[in-house]
């Protein structure tokens, strides 16, 4: 069983050495690519994700996984070669289900859909956009008749970012979040507005750029196995634990992208260069789900790089970089960066916001795979929601319905990832706090080796070991929970905003 | 028949993919893989190699080309499929040749030989680096014994290289320019030195990356299907014909090594960017031969780029950039670029005494793999030799011996491509002027559409298409021939220092 077990082991890191290849050939597409070399890089990925493909279905791999799989259940479930032959039959189990042919029409209808979308956001035109998005929506139906019946059909396309999560789990999270995230939206609305004007002015890029990497370089992000450039839309790419790129963009005028969006990527990429050595090479060498990761970008971006204790460190430090912040004191500038205002564009959206416009989505993807809601009918639908949730009606719907790429890629079941990552953030932060009670000190003193520490060794480490609920529970002691993310919006923004 | 060519051409196609990919790979290694990414990027390439090697090596491909070698005979021997399943033949009979087991042992002896030649180097240790190089020549006999007898065990090596060349034709060659080239260097040492210490000197490296990016700009390198960046070791690398990378280096107290390092890295790269758009992801969508690449690459750095008509545009342009340029004329400085000094390192060689280092290693590899010198001797034979072909002596062996990583690869039969590539940059440059009768008043103008033009339409666009020697042949009417070569030397060399 040893032999069988090395097999698989072989297989499982040839399949990762192409991975991880074919993550360099999309890095090097959304950095330094020339233009005309898209085509040929476009064949180039195909042919290593058919070639990955095969080797994921092949007869043989299905052969040894059944050998494999009483052996793997005799050990000890939580060791590293147990997850690790359980994972491989889920991942063998999901890419068998699907016909080459089916992946092939949805890579053909998807590349085209893409090009639509472009073009209809561009026009703001949604009828371009819907008959790609009417094929895309059947697209996914047949999809999900290739699984077994679940309990809800939207529960297979979550199990695609979010393992094992399901619908009613979901809705359920997101209908004790909603009421409150609006009641502090509206209170907020009613009280005077903070003054965010001194984050639009000129800002040298250089300068820009030297402080983003002086943060993330404190909060222990390895450049020995990383690297940082520059991209338009910001992503962070790991080709091997030891090969976790970000990048980020800078807007001359504005400060929040890089910060922000440096930070957050440093957080996607500690993550990935935490797991663990002995899950290098394997198919648990990443992260638990998206939802996982995004706690990860989210807690670095928001609950430290948006906090009073990280910027009573580094405010003295942006000022004396940035001298025509000299006049603006560590409160005002510490209200600015958390101004929280209801806007039309998710990408923009402020921390107490956001979830709103995951909801709206998450609402949207469910009516249109149960049925009750047409594609033709979906800017009206937006619309009346935006309306509801946050107040505001897009002029046109490229500022609406239109502004998001996901749909054109097929990716219904995405959208709540980002919503989860929000929530598990905060249930993971009270943890830290109450097991590193300073931490706030710690932060007021630019010390985060013990925050990072935590993580590595509760999260980073595990890699894919763990389901994310299963995750989540074996750390805080609860599954997916909307009340400690409310609390904290509570009071922050109570705090910032007097309510 | 169609069916099984399109088969082929599909199976070539994906190849050709996995090369470029594996291409990229390489070019990020040697640009901006952060250092702990190292060993994962050699166990991608290492699997996309071997994937490559098993689908270049199957026994369908060959049951194919068995079946489709008549037809390819039946063909126009010129057209681009009789081409394409002929050199399809040539490379699975050359794959097939070699054991797997002998390329992974093979794999492991070069990487702790190239290891361990690096050591040597750094501390002139020829000892250390001798049981390696023993292994190696061992490896080289081995590889030799999986091919048939040829005429000279030493034609198997160059066939890796310079494909059909054979050893009696290179030595032959050598022979007709040995003691012409040492005849001019003799006369040249006998004769006062030109000046060349204004070219040491600081100069502004940003201002040297944007000079270089100039020239090759007007000599036609396509930048929507290329790029430059920095690389200690300047290399090209093409990922496709629609994706040709440059490197260059840059020394802020001596501009020859962006200066020429640029031109000649955009001669390979036009060269692959000037394959026909009918050979992409095919097999020969490559370069005739190493030397055949290097007679392109020479061609723009040294018959362009060091000739006076190039700088009787460019230098004004020079000065410009550089005011310390200013008190020196044009004379002087092109005199300077070209001056003649034998020395003991080939990377830094110039035009009149670099062959002399190739013909040094050429007769080295012939006479070990004739088993009449010893590893144990290379030291003693290597150091005769410069004496004899250039009145110096090594102070060490790092300067000497050890100063080329080509043999810590297992590289035999590679150096000859390099004076092979002078030798063919002149039979085409004189073609070209018979041709271009004006082309010098082109390049006083800054004009260099027409000699690219001839280039693209005689070389660049048939790619692998045609043999090496026959493709000289066809150019220009003879073989491979020093003649053009050495009238060339002795008349710029003449002029310059009144010989």
């Amino acid at each position: 069983m040893q032999e069988k077990l090395e097999q698989l082991k072989n297989t499982l890191a040839e399949l990762a050495d192409i991975g991880g290849a074919l993550a360099l050939l999309g890095w090097d597409q959304q950095t330094y690519m020339p233009p005309g070399g898209a085509e040929a890089r476009g064949q180039q990925s195909g042919t290593l994700g058919k070639i990955a493909q095969q080797m994921a279905t092949s007869p043989e791999l299905g052969k040894l996984l059944d050998e494999l799989k009483p052996y793997g259940e005799s050990l000890d479930p939580d060791s590293d070669e147990a997850r690790l032959i359980k994972f491989a039959i889920r991942d063998y189990e999901q890419a068998t289900r699907v016909p080459v042919a089916f992946v092939v029409e949805q890579a053909q209808v998807t590349a085209l859909a893409n090009q639509a979308w472009a073009e209809a956001r561009a026009r703001s035109n949604f009828a371009h956009f819907q008959p790609h998005l009417e094929k895309i929506v059947d697209l996914t139906h047949r999809f999900i008749g290739f699984f077994p019946p679940a309990d809800h059909p939207y529960d297979t396309l979550l199990d695609n970012f979010e393992p094992e999560m399901k619908t009613a789990e979901v809705k359920q999270i997101f209908e004790g979040l909603r009421p409150q995230q609006v009641a502090i939206i509206k209170a907020i609305a009613e009280k005077p507005q903070v003054d965010d004007s001194f984050l639009h002015q000129p800002f040298d890029e250089q300068k820009q750029w030297d402080f983003g990497v002086e943060v993330i370089t404190k909060f222990g992000y390895d450049w020995n196995r990383g690297r940082q450039d520059k991209a338009p839309h910001p992503f962070t790419n790991g080709a091997s634990i030891n090969d976790v790129r970000i990048t980020t963009r800078i807007n001359p005028t504005f400060l929040n992208p890089m910060l922000f969006g440096t930070m957050h990527e440093s957080g996607h990429a500690m993550y990935g260069q935490g797991h663990g050595a002995n899950l290098e090479r394997t198919n648990l060498a990443n992260g638990a789900s998206l939802g996982i990761h995004e706690s990860q970008s989210r807690m670095w971006e928001n609950l430290v790089g948006r906090s009073l204790p990280f910027w009573q460190h580094f405010y003295p430090r942006l000022q004396e970089v940035f001298p025509q912040l000299g006049s603006v004191d560590l409160d005002t500038f510490y209200k600015g960066i958390n101004k929280v205002h209801p806007s039309l564009i998710r990408v923009e959206a402020d921390e107490a916001t956001y979830n709103l416009h995951i909801m709206l989505r998450l609402e949207i993807e469910i009516a249109v795979i149960e049925g009750k809601l047409a594609v033709k009918d979906l800017p009206e639908y937006w619309n009346a929601k935006m309306d509801e949730y946050l107040g505001l009606t897009p002029p046109d719907d490229a500022q609406g319905v239109l502004q998001d790429i996901h749909w054109s890629w097929g990716m219904f079941g995405y959208f709540s990832t980002y919503a989860l990552g929000n929530l598990i953030s905060l249930q993971l932060w009270e943890k830290i706090n109450a097991d590193i009670p300073d931490l706030d000190d710690q932060m007021r003193a630019g010390e985060f080796a013990a925050l990072l520490g935590w993580l590595r060794e509760k999260i980073h480490v595990h890699g894919r070991k763990f389901m994310p609920q299963e995750l989540v529970q074996r750390v805080t002691g609860s599954k997916i929970d909307p009340g400690p993310y409310v609390r904290y919006l509570q009071k922050k923004y109570g705090e910032i905003y007097g309510l």
